[in-house]
């Protein structure tokens, strides 16, 4: 075991015999129907979204409301945008964590896009899971505007929004990059291959995606307020309806399954090099 | 092992063999109280308790003398409401890792409560726990009042109390929602289902802990200051002795008791299926 | 193995059978003296408290440069007093992390001086940690005022002096409180029996401890600069050589050996029951 | 097992027996160009070094543009330095996770010049990483520029410059001091020793990485805008292509490189002792 990991940091080659890649998922697995743990998942991942929702919009409209000129405010006094992207990755840490054993912590369309694309997850369990993630996301939003309905729509409702000053073309490539780092993290902490290889990845798998999520955050919150998840995009639109929120609406859902399909791709192409082994392979120790 | 936790991220079923829940814990267990490793227990939540309430209202108060517009003061030299979002979680980290093993690290009344209502501490070490906890968070407030009195009472003495602008019900909601999601967190890290698959979590259990009374910490702070914590609200309204304080007590008590309640019957009867199971569950597994 | 760790967050009682503390270091052990480990471990300790002086003192200074008044200055720009807190624990996280196995990882003559107490190391060896860790730390605040003499000066050396409105014994109980909670950290992380239960605390350690110095920072700041670290407070001092830092020096070095002390007795009489052992305990499984 | 841990902050002695080095690489190693995984880690280490850069300097454009005074502005928004120096160690433990089973996950010209001298790399990849690190570097700037060109160039286009006010003795003491850290930590977190000792190192290895990348950025910002990668300072002068970028761009390989090069000694000749071995140690257990 030890001798595994000593070349961990040194790109070496690993012998292929002490993992096997589980069989890809089916299409429309029925039995996956019959099963509790099947419901379970869908419900954490819905609870999931809607804690992430919840605990995120809010933190947008505290700070806004905190730091809004036309008030007193102590200008400085909220979170700032560091605060912000702390939110969105601290949040998606906590959760992975808690539903990874679960429904494999998805609480992202996207992420259930790529994971799907990568045959790890059935037809069914991907679309029940969007719907499940949308629905939270809904009521996560719909729980923040209850509980602060003024300042809700005065601050923008969490809705994410081209900035002024920015073309789709860059909206639409800020949210493709974006949510390839967090699908390529994710592909990266779950992959077999590796959990052979030390057995205390997964149980470490949620900090570096949270850290993905929270990175992509400073990068692009003043592009697009970041979205890399339709399923946040679609919420805080569904709950604010404003035409502006409902107009570029489109961008964040091809954009993240854009970005994630290209991970899902590099990871089983490149990284995996799936292709040159169904080719033959010109490793000498294939 | 490897093969358990392959299936961390994909959401599957799991062979019930390889752990067993321990049994509940009684309600009274005479025994217990002729254990030193008890009374050492509540030495340990009452000194943890102190340092968590040391620390976090002896940086709200730093904080606030030093962004004061009254004083000159550097606007922005203070630690912001990030900093205080951070001294909350890190010290619930920093203290859970080193209490686990002592006391299980609760630190909070409302953990306790959640953690008997799972039959997972008996009623006597439950009762006698939440009183070290009220009496150490009473200690922690007051060193910083004699460390620095005038401060500490122009600067609101770190109590919990509904901010202007927010009604009793948002307030309660906030702190049900809040303390769900540390009690929640609680739940998946201590789950014996997720031990016996994966020695390591509990190492790691106080990290994400810590990040989930972080990520509380900055969204409700606007609201009502945050508690999800009786202790730490009660320890600052007794030292800070204000009617304000008071008058609002009863939310910091109640909605960290309900949001622990619902964390405890969604773990137990949704997660864990405890439900489905003495129904007769319509798992093929079963 | 799986069934120790399951009563970790249950504050359950060992058996004590699967561990046994190390033998009491020797006051003096003249075998140490010829080995090369020796001499190795007192180059990292030097090497680390260089380090650490240099890292934290250049962000302390370039902050209070950037936010001056008296330039131009954005205001804001700077990293904060929770940029500077940052500085002080990541940077104890990650020399923890690197010398731990050279070592120990002390980088604090107070936790030197803790684990003597505690018998973990030799007086021959934590003398002279000590004179390598001020001489570290000397050279380290040196190399910044080399580099920037003037801004250095100006911006008070990175000093710690008890802040204005602070009486002395203020300033003492926030040393002692502050170095209580890094040392009882550093003997949780570090405890044998804990070892026993899980072989990855050590791995794990570091982190813990730097956000416990980070904690600590973001309190204590306004009150002292925060020392908890004489190596700190004294190589500042010799560098920036005014009368203000002189006056206060004691300060750092009495707060923090009386914090060490109570943190090592907390330990060893209260948490691991020493005392209790050795006059027959009351403990049923004894 | 448990016992190699225990001792792990005793700083004591090891028998040597349970590990051994790898052989050091060879220069040249022409088996190596045959093998998929050689191309496969330079696609890794293009990849990953874009996405480092992209993220990266999109926060500092970003950051520039919401707190320049000249326009509106709200001068708190940005994510401040704070930020910044997150977004470069956030991202470098996001990537040296993700890519350490693959590449190592260097990332960093720096790096891979320190484990080239250190002998654990051969000279072929050494090369061909750099260049692909260079490669990545220019690409991850290019999108950055291409996606918001008018903010790009005007607010310095994330190049690194000496500050005003620090001449170039300083910026190349920084640099050398700041490489040192990173690459130290490096070593440490991939010593084979180490891993023999606990196999869970290298798993925890890029968060240490990460954090010294922060720290370093926290304390150097002012002085050079931090360097300590000759890719990142290349990358960026190439698609910012003004002179004073290219003026000091030399202080940004220099530098670095001197500094890995001293961390590589001092981890080899020093902390391992391969020194003294190779004299005849006067180690009692030799």
């Amino acid at each position: 075991m030890t001798k595994d990991v000593e070349v961990a940091e040194q790109g070496g080659e690993y012998s292929a015999k002490d993992y096997h890649d589980p069989p890809p998922a089916p299409l429309i697995d029925p039995e996956e129907l019959t099963q509790w743990s099947f419901y379970r998942a869908l419900i954490a991942e819905f609870i999931a979204t809607l804690l992430f929702l919840y605990i995120t919009v809010l933190t947008v409209i505290g700070y806004k409301s905190q730091t809004d000129p036309a008030k007193i405010a102590d200008q400085c006094g909220g979170v700032g945008i560091l605060g912000i992207a702390w939110a969105f990755g601290g949040m998606i840490f906590v959760l992975v964590y808690c539903t990874a054993g679960i429904s494999g912590g998805h609480i992202n369309p996207a992420v259930t896009f790529g994971l799907f694309l990568a045959r790890k997850v059935s037809l069914i369990r991907a679309v029940l899971y969007m719907v499940a993630q949308c629905l939270g996301a809904i009521c996560g939003v719909g729980l923040v505007k209850a509980f602060q309905k003024s300042l809700y729509t005065r601050y923008g409702g969490g809705a994410n929004e081209l900035q002024a000053g920015y073309n789709k073309g860059t909206g639409l490539g800020a949210e493709i990059i974006g949510t390839f780092v967090l699908v390529y993290t994710v592909f990266s902490a779950t992959d077999p291959k590796r959990n052979a290889r030390d057995s205390h990845v997964p149980v470490l798998a949620p900090l570096p995606i949270g850290f993905a999520v929270f990175m992509v955050h400073l990068a692009t919150i003043p592009i697009t307020g970041t979205g890399i998840n339709p399923a946040r995009s679609f919420g805080a639109a569904v709950i604010y309806n404003q035409t502006k929120a409902w107009d570029d609406q489109w961008l964040f859902w091809v954009g993240p399954f854009i970005g994630a399909a290209i991970a899902a791709f590099y990871h089983q192409y490149i990284l995996r090099a799936a292709a040159i082994k169904a080719l033959g392979s010109f490793r000498s120790n294939a």
